[in-house]
């Protein structure tokens, strides 16, 4: 099975016990964390294969602190309503924890015997394990493989005892029915998915105490390996597939060349305003009767006017259908995650609309700006942000993507009039005046940004704002176009 | 409808706005959060009563940073697993923020007419309210109220619009072939749910804009009341019921009386530890199978082996059917909700067993010696968790409370140990050794937890650790005994 398989070189320790190795392992796991590293490791497998018995023995020593086992069965019903990559990305482990997986999202793959989207499927979770993999990640895929008659053995063994009968699924004796069938389509998934930065490991678990002590060995060995990758803080390696970034429009909208002097008059703003809002709620309804999730995403120039654009509307839709998103720092508890992580966790269910006041993008803005991030990050954050909504726009999800750009002078009068209008001074704080000083640096990401990150389906709208009126007009029509455009 | 409703003078302003309401609604959020509050404004209510056309309006000039609206539907196949307080526990607002429910709680209670268990889920939810309110949470329960020709009108609009067609449901027309019966009942459930700390506020939709505009200026009204209550730091009231405090034994365990010199033979304790570990795990698949959650609760003096004893009970247990939740000092987000908060989220589902390494104990243990919670929190605290132990014990979770206890010398020995083990090392922190200072004071205040939580259905098990080997027999025999009581 998988001949291309890596060949490990486990120690060859035949005196040391299953509980001298976890106890290794409860050590690395602090020396990784020390390093800012985590550890995936995913167990999936033949049914009846002995994943519950790998998996009892591998954390039986770990600090349970830094360890939660997360049993992915079929999604529910509730989990069925988000995009499919939300329930692991909720469960992945933090900065120098551990997380074990008992069936992961292979299961379906190895599981529905269908070659249908499964190149596909297999890209996007290679791109996410490559994302995971440069956040310091070590993930270890572990396969536990049993010859056809043992898996018969060990059903017939779990029919026997009426604690453990429950485990036996019509899905266990499926697979022996079929096992040849489903031998070579789950080899197919495995070659697939084989990449450099998680390949897969066959464990043998004819020999479950064997198997155990194998896989655990094999744990150690690998977790040790990736410790030295990340003193070395080297480059971790390359995808198997390279993610394929979508198109980008050959004429990204710029700020340098933005004409802001656009403006309404009060008698048109007056009138477009309210059929407008009362067009975004029908199409809201429509929305979500017919199950169509959208993104509205706002970045801009502190005081450009975002909340008053996102009041305007949300003004008539029904408070159920949607949810407003206020992204602030990163929590502490945040930034123990991946940058996204926060993100994947608050996508729309497939008929909510999400409105992000500020969002993900703030990785190549202020996070850029301020140092938060590194070069490396932040350079390697277009591509990432560019792979995932496009996989979420394959998951059904629309996202409209609104920048408000205002100009310097216009900056400081909004600045001034927040600071003597007792209702809004709280608005204003000294960062608003410190972040003001890199005005320019923020104007260049920005159209960074737009280069990089406008792509065909999901284009950067740059709404010129100085006047607010102009802006909000502009924001109202584009959504109705989006939404429209859904709902059909 | 309720004739004892409190006659609020809701301010008679004809020539305010809804708009000008909610600005000022707004501007209270900001003076609310100054001073530690939250609210939570409850709508209830006829179906087709405008429930979504006054939440609309009410949330508009809310600050979108600081509330959330959640609608509860009949609970989903993944919330009926959990303890039913879990999900709305979960949407609470935090410190500073609204939460506005659409519906909530009370709905079961309202549509299903009967009386069966009415009074004892009343009770609870008062007891809630009350421990909410104590920690400075504004309550507003309003019932829009409509006759039933306007409910036959609404629902034969409603059906008209194509959009909006989808919001009547089966319970909308139900409810007003019914009508006379349904209001009956409603009024019984208004009437038992109306405490004083948390009544009912009765607004008339009859004309939606005139009875959205009241329940506006009753939060204005109610929030400023609030707040006047906050600052003066007044006991906030007390509940219509009082909680019944369970039963506590008349013999509580104390560690003053303690003998702890008992100890066990290495041989006895080789000869019974493994046969022990074999019958936890059986008894948790058991468990599992049945749907019989339980909690194994650990507190006791630092070094006293619970991490130990804990990894010898889960030593054969299949990971997927328990999990260990190891609770450190609350983070800055987990003490901006009631202290209860981040414990109620971790309850088991009905097929869990949840081992808690530390626990709600600590608001009476070190949050008390510390001072993190102040006299009156913490007194309160005893009957606040015998009152949701009893609930959770009601709803069938088993919970079963461990106290191991040390002398201080054994504690030395065994802090030492820690420093001279590189393996151990980190386990040791300067806190413990500060901890160690108040070794009486935190012995003292485990003997008042015994006295005032040691309630009959969970009762404490105090456990003499100074031999760790003795100790570890002692946890896995009682979890034993405790396991075969609740699998019957």
């Amino acid at each position: 099975m998988l001949p291309k398989e890596k060949n490990i070189q486990a120690e060859a320790s035949p005196e040391r016990s299953v509980s001298d190795i976890g106890k290794e392992l409860d050590e690395l796991q602090r020396a990784m964390a020390d390093l800012g590293g985590s550890l995936l490791v995913i167990v999936e497998g033949w049914e009846s294969s002995g994943k519950g018995y790998l998996i009892t023995r591998l954390r039986r020593e770990i600090d349970p602190r830094y360890y939660h086992v997360r049993l992915f069965d079929e999604p529910t019903e509730s989990e069925k309503i988000y995009p499919m990559e939300k329930r692991f990305w909720e469960e992945l482990p933090k900065k120098g924890a551990i997380a074990i997986f008992d069936r992961s999202y292979y299961s379906e793959l190895f599981e529905k015997r269908s070659k249908n989207g499964l190149d596909e499927t297999l890209t996007f979770w290679n791109a996410q394990e490559n994302m995971w993999r440069k956040d310091r990640m070590c993930i270890i895929k572990l396969f536990l493989d049993i010859r056809e008659d043992t898996q018969e053995k060990n059903i017939r063994e779990l029919e026997k005892d009426p604690n453990r009968e429950f485990l036996v699924s019509a899905m266990d004796k499926k697979q022996n029915e079929k096992y040849a069938a489903y031998r070579k389509h789950m080899n197919d998934v495995l070659e697939k998915s084989n990449s450099p930065c998680a390949p897969w490991h066959i464990v043998s678990m004819e020999d479950r105490d064997a198997g155990t002590k194998h896989a655990m060995e094999l744990c150690v060995s690998l977790l040790k390996d990736h410790l030295e990758f990340l003193r070395e803080d080297a480059e971790l390696c390359r995808p198997i597939t390279e993610i394929i970034a979508p198109e980008t429009e050959k004429n990204p909208p710029q700020i340098k060349t933005l004409d802001l002097s656009k403006t309404i008059t009060d008698e048109e703003y007056d009138a477009r305003l309210q059929p407008l809002q009362h067009r975004v709620r029908d199409l809201a309804f429509e929305l979500f009767t017919k199950n169509r999730p959208m993104i509205f995403l706002f970045e801009g120039t502190d005081a450009a006017g975002k909340g008053g654009s996102i009041k305007r509307l949300t003004k008539h839709i029904d408070p159920r259908s949607y949810r407003i998103h206020t992204v602030a720092a990163p929590t502490k508890e945040e930034l123990s995650y991946h940058y996204m992580h926060r993100f994947v966790t608050l996508l729309p269910s497939d008929s909510q609309i999400k409105i992000f006041d500020r969002s993900w993008y703030g990785r190549v803005l202020v996070e850029r700006i301020e140092g938060f991030a590194s070069p490396a990050q932040w350079q390697r954050a277009y591509d990432e942000i560019n792979a995932l909504e496009a996989a979420w726009q394959d998951e059904g999800i629309r996202i409209v993507k609104f920048y408000l750009s205002i100009d310097k002078d216009e900056q400081k009068a909004r600045f001034e009039a927040r600071e003597s209008d007792p209702r809004k001074v709280y608005k204003l704080t000294d960062e608003d005046w410190r972040n003001r000083e890199k005005f320019e640096a923020y104007d260049e990401a920005a159209d960074e940004m737009f280069r990089r990150t406008s792509t065909i389906n999901a284009p950067w709208n740059l709404i010129p704002a100085n006047s607010k009126r102009y802006a909000r007009i502009q924001v109202l029509e584009k959504i109705v176009e989006e939404m429209e455009a859904h709902v059909k």
